[in-house]
């Protein structure tokens, strides 16, 4: 596990460099992103890798586009670390092949190189996509794939499932399908989600500006009903219009989440793209 | 672990009948597929739950179509169990939905039915085929797919790797690429080998009358060297012809090793193939 250190205080004679990472993790054996007191988690074990490599005394911290939750894995997690400049350019071309080395393996960084100005993990991006994948034969999935794969008891018909879809897309308050937090906004733009099927794996790929505390994983939580036969496609929308948690909407395990691609736009727009973010999230 | 127990005795007085499982396993934490003291086996857990869920005293055997080794998986490992009548039928029809409860999350059975009669897990077998995947990325595998690719350091060149292939089909003296066992024969059939690429995994799907041990990742330690251009392709007859092990071909790792699927002849024919596959292991 890694140790709790101090944060870093930045040299005033020394500027910060900003660094993109782009991250997998297998979210099994973490107990999430964020950085908890004794708990295993990918921030703590990335910020104390690269605080390590880079020799700077104190713990960096690094900011990620989507803060996953306990078990919850990704492929395409994107953060940014700020650095100073001189310990970076120190040892720059070797920090890929140290991260390797010192990272657990449920962990890889597969690039890490200098952010363009502007840029930051969590509000220049313009979307994020999930998968979350589901095994609906009787006898459970693959033990290859049971890290990733969700046993569900009944037959899902996934045509069924993307009926439901249309109703959702676009701009809607996603209360119903979200942990409130704080007096946050749960307004979202749903850009994509598409069911399909592969043998018996099941998989939902969704995309969205932003998604909101288990938001994925309580949206799969209302097409399964749909899926298996138990509600009609039309009760999502009831459910989204009516505006509170319903119990028939349970939250999907978090086993079957990635965090698959964050997109963002080009280096140019980061910053505006910034500011409208950041104007939303305020709502 | 399963406890080792006793092997059971049949009752002269009840009739056995013989099943046919169907299985799949995440290898990584099994000592391989054979019963070793104080070792968790596949074999082990296996009779182990069927023992206690057909209520038989004493323990089950299960025979295999291929003996994994330690740390290699399996999606279509099949075996035979010897079971009495009155035992079985007692029970039968809830035994699948039973060993999804007793067997741990790394074993899955996906079939459990009344073998047709002559049928032999290992001997009616006409053929068997493995895959093999590794991971040329310079940042290894995907966290999520680490059980399974193995990280390759230098770039595989799939079009080398199957130049290599033809003059290994067909029947050889495979000598040169098994750990030879107490002067059993190394003769076998290769039906089909080839190499594929999707993205940054590169598996190898290899098919064979059957294979001695060690043999799929000793031909996996000799088209390496050839996928990433330190050996020519013809450099594989030429061990292949020396009939000797060659320090150059390494044996690769178990974890790439699937069992992907076991070919039986039409139930008619289980006996008389059982009948060729012993002459031909006596040669």
């Amino acid at each position: 596990m890694a140790t709790q250190r101090t944060t870093r205080r930045p040299d005033p004679a020394v500027p910060d460099l900003r660094l993109r990472l782009d991250i997998g993790y297998d979210g099994t054996e973490f107990a999430g992103w964020a950085r908890q007191p004794g708990e295993r988690t990918v921030q703590a074990e990335l910020s104390t890798a690269l605080s390590a490599i880079l020799h700077v005394d104190g713990q960096l911290y690094a900011a990620c586009a989507g803060r996953t939750d306990a078990g919850v894995h990704a492929r395409g997690q994107v953060a940014h670390v700020d650095v100073p400049f001189d310990k970076w350019h120190a040892v720059a071309k070797k920090v890929p092949f140290r991260l390797r080395g010192t990272l657990p393996p449920d962990i890889r960084v597969t690039a890490v190189r200098e952010a363009e100005p502007g840029f930051d993990a969590r509000y220049s991006a313009l979307s994020r996509r999930y998968s979350y994948t589901l095994c609906d034969s009787t006898t459970g999935p693959d033990p290859l794939a049971r890290m990733w794969a969700v046993r569900h008891p009944n037959t899902l018909d996934v045509d069924r499932m993307n009926a439901a879809v249309p109703q959702l897309l676009g701009l809607h308050d996603f209360a119903a399908f979200c942990k409130q937090t704080d007096g946050r906004t749960s307004i979202r733009t749903l850009l994509d989600a598409n069911w399909s099927r592969n043998g018996e794996i099941v998989t939902l790929s969704i995309t969205a500006d932003a998604f909101c505390h288990s938001m994925v994983r309580s949206l799969v939580g209302g097409f399964l009903p749909v899926g298996d036969g138990r509600r009609e496609p039309e009760w999502m929308g009831e459910v989204l219009h009516a505006g509170e948690r319903h119990n028939a909407a349970n939250v999907a395990p978090a086993q079957g989440l990635v965090l698959e691609e964050v997109v963002y736009p080009p280096a140019d727009q980061f910053l505006a793209r910034q500011a409208i973010t950041r104007a939303i999230r305020q709502l």
